[in-house]
């Protein structure tokens, strides 16, 4: 069903008593935030071991004194963990600080300035550098090309990943120098690049000699159901196609221990990796080793980071349900909306009437809800369609994500109504 | 006297007995390092607490769960431990991670691509971008301007500070952007900048509209003996001078608590950090906030970042007057070498006979003792006499620092007889 099979009559009245409801939840002075994907004090509570370690023994397994200046690849045991999980050989992954997102910038920078292994020039005196990025995608990938003028090119998201054939055309453009990709439950939509579709763009041929993937993993090992959906190996892949050097995957710790107190990887082949290191040693001498020996301590082994995300997978999937069911018991009777049940990550993409993402988020804000802007999950901030809405259910307890998501439905239905009646 | 005043037979003598003391230095298979200015495992202990912080309690004083996310500006409270020491107010500083150096990187990185308040236009797109480097220096600040391409004007570096009249003349070239200054105990001279001095840079006019001072204050509350030497008050002075956005001012706790795990900050006008903050935004969400919580906690205030600093004076002040001492004893009799006695900081400036600090640091290293390249202090590696080097005395135990300095004053000798010998 949907509200074309409506009368106007009853239309109006869905609008009034929908009108109604949200004026009863704004009288309640709620002040809730759907905004970002951060853990919930009670997954971060999860790792409180980190609050007192690592304790007296300050050296690492080579003996190293974590406290003083140095190593600037990071500690083995930590970069010994992540390897597996990212797909890639120990000697080949950097760890840093807390934020991946710092190793993005920190690459594109590099880039600018100096050109990556394989480039003719530094990108940055190219006319003009493009990036592709899949969309609906993450904001703050699309900020970081905007802060520095890299132009996007925006190509459709689908369930097993980018729109390969749209990929194809754009990288026929010898500016375009990489594209984004979260391959493994994708924010916001939870979507998963496949085998077929990763091993398709490993073998692409792309007019910039120097193309890179930004394969951002960061929700690699962040299930929400029994199935451990595998990441696909894409620096196998590129290398078996001869472009070994294409992909730069980042990973981190930030939705496993602490959101601002973990660590950061990078994992890429060894002439990028050299590549990275020869410019990063310019900026800073080390990562904080004494966190990663912190981490390494706590998290002891690939098997110990898989049984805090099952600690994590017990907080998180409840709410996921809670937001699903919600919407569905709302929204479906109208067909007014449709949205991603993800098996895993930190977000519920959910896609209203054209047109009304831009009236559900006013509506949602005064009643007290904090959404993400409409639009920003697309370069730019321009969602085509206004339809878009990013969820992050994990912050708030359930009582107040049930709330929550009840303004939402609430929000959804009522700037549905009034599109029809003003149509 | 000088080695001038010695027949050359005598000349001859002092080498062959040198050249045989350097035979024995070298059978003793010697591996020491007097390259960097690292912290003593002993001064790292000082700190020890640390290692098991913060504890329970993870918030912050404005009850901020400092495990999560955000919070771009840094913790309150160990910002309010440093505003005073940097002589900014605390809503002027930005705390940061464990690298002042990776925020002047960040600086640059964020002028070239936008300019900073005051520019015309991006730094990057001027025809050439120039900094001034008083020298001898700090080679880590060279390598930055080379790996960003901006050139370096030397001017030399006074007792007082850099040769104002240097810059004076420097300034009047509008590609001159900036520049750099270590303003007490410098790096590796010791020297001061006096308030004199750092009152004519201040008011200085110059052709550039957006010309910036880094000021790295990173041997703040370094003192070696009682007297507690106080930097000028640059930001004042600058606001003084109609030049508010002139300063910027870095500083850490490297060699305060744990050089590679401890915190930074940036001190600036109010204009200048609101832009750096708009840029570092894009970078990263926030930094390692239980790290500057855990700092918070064990240095308390001002008085216990000085409590703590008295425990460091009390290791390296018996080290660096053994520097001095033995080079007094081995070399002023032969009035071939000068040298620094410095109040605070981290290094002894030695400057050899001309023309011979190359054929010193290979005869070292012969002998097992490695020392920063000669030649290191200067823009681009190049020390026009060829005479300075720099001693990092922190490190090695009181032992192997003085047969380190023996084994460099022995070269020294070597050195400066072959010159004399070979004229």
């Amino acid at each position: 069903m949907s509200l074309d099979d409506l009368s106007r009559d009853q239309v109006q009245s869905l609008l009034d008593e929908q009108t109604a409801a949200h004026s009863a939840l704004k009288q309640r002075g709620l002040k809730l935030d759907l905004t970002r994907g951060k853990p919930s004090p009670e997954q971060l509570d999860l790792s409180n071991e980190l609050l007192t370690l690592p304790g007296d023994d300050f050296r690492d397994a080579g003996g190293v004194d974590t406290r003083n200046y140095g190593g600037l690849t990071g500690l083995t045991e930590i970069r010994e963990i992540f390897a597996p999980i990212m797909q890639v050989p120990v000697e080949q992954v950097v760890a840093g600080d807390n934020a991946s997102l710092a190793m993005m910038h920190d690459n594109l920078v590099f880039a600018l300035f100096h050109g990556v292994p394989g480039s003719e020039q530094p990108w940055g005196v190219e006319e003009s550098v493009k990036f592709i990025c899949p969309a609906p995608g993450y904001d703050r990938h699309f900020a970081l090309l905007e802060e520095y003028g890299i132009e996007m090119v925006t190509v459709p998201l689908n369930d097993d990943g980018p729109d390969v054939d749209a990929v194809r055309e754009a990288v026929k453009d010898p500016s375009v120098k990489g594209m984004w990709l979260v391959p493994t439950y994708s924010n916001p939509t939870g979507s998963v690049v496949s085998e077929a579709v990763a091993a398709e763009l490993a073998a692409l041929e792309t007019a910039a000699p120097d193309f890179r993937i930004f394969w951002d993993n960061a929700y690699a090992v962040h299930h929400l159901t029994e199935q451990q959906t595998k990441t696909a190996d894409i620096l196998g892949l590129c290398s078996a196609s001869g472009h070994p050097d294409r992909p730069v995957i980042f990973a981190s710790t930030s939705k496993i221990t602490f959101a601002g107190s973990g660590v950061c990887f990078l994992g890429s082949s060894a002439d990028n990796i050299a590549w990275y290191l020869s410019h990063l040693g310019k900026r800073t001498i080390g990562p904080d080793k004494v966190n990663q020996l912190r981490h390494a301590r706590y998290l002891k082994d690939v098997d110990g980071v898989h049984a805090l995300m099952a600690g994590h997978r017990d907080i998180l999937a409840p709410k996921f349900e809670a937001v699903v069911s919600i919407l569905h018991d709302r929204l479906a009777p109208y067909g007014v909306a449709s949205w991603t049940e993800p098996k895993g990550g930190y977000f519920v993409s959910l896609d209203v009437v054209d047109g009304t993402a831009s009236r559900v988020i006013e509506l949602t804000r005064e009643a007290g809800v904090a959404m993400t802007p409409a639009g920003a999950a697309f370069p730019y901030g321009d969602d085509p369609r206004d339809r878009n809405i990013r969820i992050a259910p994990s912050y708030p307890s359930p009582d107040e994500l049930a709330v929550a998501i009840d303004v939402l439905a609430t929000s959804v239905l009522i700037a549905a109504a009034e599109q029809v009646l003003a149509g």
